[in-house]
């Protein structure tokens, strides 16, 4: 349960969690979530044990992190190591969810939680593109995030910036560029691999 | 209940919802999913009422869709408008959850379901960069969306492509260039909006 509460003693008050806001933050009243259930695919393994170490954003040639895929799974990994560049989805289990003005800097500033990228956020799923070293035994090596240890896995897809569907085209599709490596939405980008358009 | 299961009338043999197996094709057994709960922030309107209708990848200068939020995180959307691409993420809620092998060109011929874009995944989330126009009273108008309408929101966040952290950086941040803008990620983008680097 991390919507905040209201107390029968303080009708009115909330309670948040175990987080204090920070001034003009503000969270809303919210039900358990209950829309849909996530099956939680792995779990991720970085340097970083608490909050302060972790960098806010990662870099592709920071330290080494393994993505721990459960056996389950493995399969499902064919033909992930042709993608020099991988997108990875990760629950941050330790975020609350009910804030929509949050102030960054602790300085009575607020943003809408939806103008930032902070972990706090309705549905707490981190997205982040990273380097793909190498794949052993169901474990991924990888490079470019930014989590706490033992953050929960929850989808791992080729970068969209380097990767071109595989099926026919479809009606959407009919354009004279056609589907392909995210068209304009990735030109340009400097770390695109040599392979690129081959697969 | 999205996972496959065996009858008691036939033991062994797997009914896999209404979708059935292109040749090769492979699912795995599963319990329902119940690691974690997502709650809804709102709904997509696009122009594409069927799945052979939607393109298999959006582009920026595709039909405009509508984002549309709940009311309760109108104010989450605060700041938002000075992002002219921004992430989205939403569930695929007609997709099954258990392959492990797919056949996209249904010639016989498999990858791994981590290796595709595919919706049909075990957490059939999508994202996606689109443009954002304008936002009119907690509708966002974008392009650049590839999915069905009434499709459920689950996240908006700004692209990590246009996106300096606002908060002071961290331990892990401590390297020549700091945290901004998602670093060599997004180098030489061509869509990068003139005002980047000015939040």
């Amino acid at each position: 349960m991390l919507a905040s509460q209201k107390t029968a003693k303080f009708p009115g008050v909330h309670v948040t969690n175990t987080l204090e806001l920070r001034a003009n933050e503000q969270s809303v009243d919210l039900q358990p979530a209950s829309d849909a259930a996530l099956r939680f695919i792995g779990v991720i393994r970085t340097p970083w044990k608490t909050r302060d170490d972790c960098p806010r954003q990662g870099h592709l040639d920071g330290p080494s992190c393994e993505l721990i895929v459960d056996p389950v799974w493995h399969e499902a990994l064919q033909g992930l190591d042709a993608f020099e560049t991988i997108e990875v989805l990760y629950w941050l289990d330790k975020s609350r969810r009910d804030l929509v003005l949050q102030s960054p800097k602790s300085d009575g500033h607020t943003i809408g939680t939806f103008a930032l990228r902070s972990p706090v956020r309705p549905n707490p799923i981190g997205t982040s593109v990273v380097r793909l070293d190498r794949i052993d035994a169901g474990t991924l090596h990888v490079r470019g995030l930014d989590c706490l240890d033992g953050t929960p896995l929850i989808d791992i897809k080729p970068d969209r910036c380097v990767f071109t569907p595989k099926a026919p085209p479809k009606a959407g599709d009919a354009r004279p560029d056609g589907p392909k490596m995210g068209g304009e939405k990735c030109k340009n980008r400097s770390y695109l691999p040599p392979y690129l358009g081959s697969l």
